[in-house]
């Protein structure tokens, strides 16, 4: 599945509009070009509808939360809304800012295709919810595939649960990389409709690129550029016998 | 030619203000430093005259078009030209969004010295004039040298036509390579009056660069820090065997 | 001394939030990241005051300095007062703008634990004083840590003095190496008090790095990467070896 998905996604090369926080655009640029989608990252209000209506799928993240930041994302929302163009929530550190989770909570109700959390994201989003169960429910009331990282990443539509677990421990060691996952969700979104499938298929890759950089990383550095190597280089029997999903 | 403008670049080591899009700024900010040339950045509107001011050529890239670049811009053309220096018209992406496409066409008519631009920019700024005797009038028209850049860079200034065969493929992989170019071509314009000459100095340099690149690298994230490598190491020698500029 | 801050650091790892100009981002938490810090960036004037509560020292970076980031940088420094957190000020490129130089001078009186300028821009903040008797009257006149960077670091609280001289070349043809050093320092101000010593270990830290990424760098591409490398690596013995603090 994963290679197949990514076999259409370098064929197809999808553009994904991606409002993202300063820090990340960058390094996310990278990933979506590598991997052989093709980014566009302006938050401009007079642009975002013409650059999100010819997009072929939308990220949110919200770090960097400024007032321009959360003008773009609900107008590129709506956008995307009437052109039928699937979206990622990207709720990053709404931990640390009660702002900041509201207005994610606010996002959240607008049916994104997946929302990427972490767990203390999750937590500062949900309140006291826990376990596979409070994440499908999640899920369920958001009408949305909730993709929960970490060690492993567990994603579910509140019906079918997936796990992945690929990944290297200098993925947390890297700015942007979690952000940039979000991002590579969204291009899969954009070649594959099933949402959770595009959601694994996305976090596997990005997985499995962490480990391939790894195996010849002197450290955080060079792993970055690797993994937009890896990201480019990935093959079919590569993704196969690596991916860890269940 | 071209070896002796890296040379005088390398000694007077110009300072180049740029207004450039928020993914491009690191990345083109490191390629002016590898090549011997001092980037600064700031868009903010009580700042940029005193920095135009000082610096010895201007780039506009017209990417993540929000209301502080716009005003930044007209604001940095304005004082460049009081100043007497040259700029770089980068209009990226102009064939995505109508408004960036209408304010490029504004800012063309203020004579920047040389405005880069691609095929289908080129059309969504010109509308269906084609071919060299397109870019030609398009040069004659504007009073600037035009820079349609593609497999092979051609540049005109309406009268003399030269082009440039140098890259690699990955460059089109990795993010800010062309904004960075366009930001070589202005530090090039700070050093040679002959604008048509600067930027096939620079469109060269960065080709080579790329083309010395991409014999090391295994991947665009690799290609990426040896290409700031390569801008740094560029030998006179190298430039004379490489340069494909007919 | 340096390597016991670290070890510190590296178990605590504290939370610096940069209010740093938008080229520095990137680069800037990535080396807080491989050092063992964890970087937050927002400068949303309704995000600020809770990342700051919430942090563990403060870096004011005046790079890009638009209005949004002059407000952050406010609203940050009275909420780091409030909290009692140390906060860092590094006035990039006052010789360049009169009314950069205006508004670092006011913060400048607000009681940085450290403040790093080079020469240009400590003559540009003080007028015509001078050498270290200079450098000393102004740490004294502040309250503050005054770090003097250069070929080597001078560093004073007006009573004491340190300097430090280790680093590299390319560290002045990589951007951002001079912010992300200071953001270093607000991460050594979180786990030492003695602001002269957080400082110097900042400096040889950063240096040391510089100088190992040195010896396998083909250029200050590869150069960048690896000084993130360093940063990870970087051990207790190598740190006494190479440490260059008088």
């Amino acid at each position: 599945m994963v290679a197949g998905c990514l076999a259409v996604l370098r064929e197809q090369r999808p553009r994904v509009h991606c409002i993202t926080n300063s820090v990340a655009q960058a390094f996310t640029a990278n990933c979506l070009l590598a991997l052989g989608a093709v980014p566009s990252m302006t938050i401009a209000p007079e642009e975002v509808p013409d650059f999100v209506a010819s997009a072929d799928a939308l990220l949110i993240n919200l770090g960097t939360l400024d007032r321009p930041r959360r003008d773009a994302a609900m107008t590129a929302i709506e956008v995307a809304g009437e052109e039928g163009r699937p979206w990622v929530l990207d709720p990053v550190f709404v931990d640390a800012s009660k702002g900041r989770a509201e207005f994610a909570a606010e996002l959240a109700r607008r049916e994104p295709a997946v929302i990427r959390l972490n767990e203390d994201e999750f937590h500062a989003l949900t309140g006291d919810m826990d376990g596979v169960a409070g994440i499908a429910d999640f899920a369920v009331r958001l009408l949305s595939v909730v993709a929960l990282t970490g060690p492993a990443d567990m994603i579910t539509d509140g019906t079918r649960l997936v796990t992945v677990a690929n990944g290297h421990p200098f993925m947390g060691r890297v700015t942007a990389v979690g952000c940039a996952s979000a991002a590579v969700v969204a291009a899969f979104l954009a070649v594959e409709p099933d949402a959770l499938n595009a959601a694994a298929a996305a976090f596997a890759v990005m997985g499995i690129a962490g480990e391939v950089a790894g195996e010849s990383a002197f450290g955080p550095g060079t792993f970055a550029t690797r993994l937009i190597d890896a990201l480019y280089d990935l093959e079919p029997g590569a993704l196969q016998e690596r991916a860890k999903i269940v």
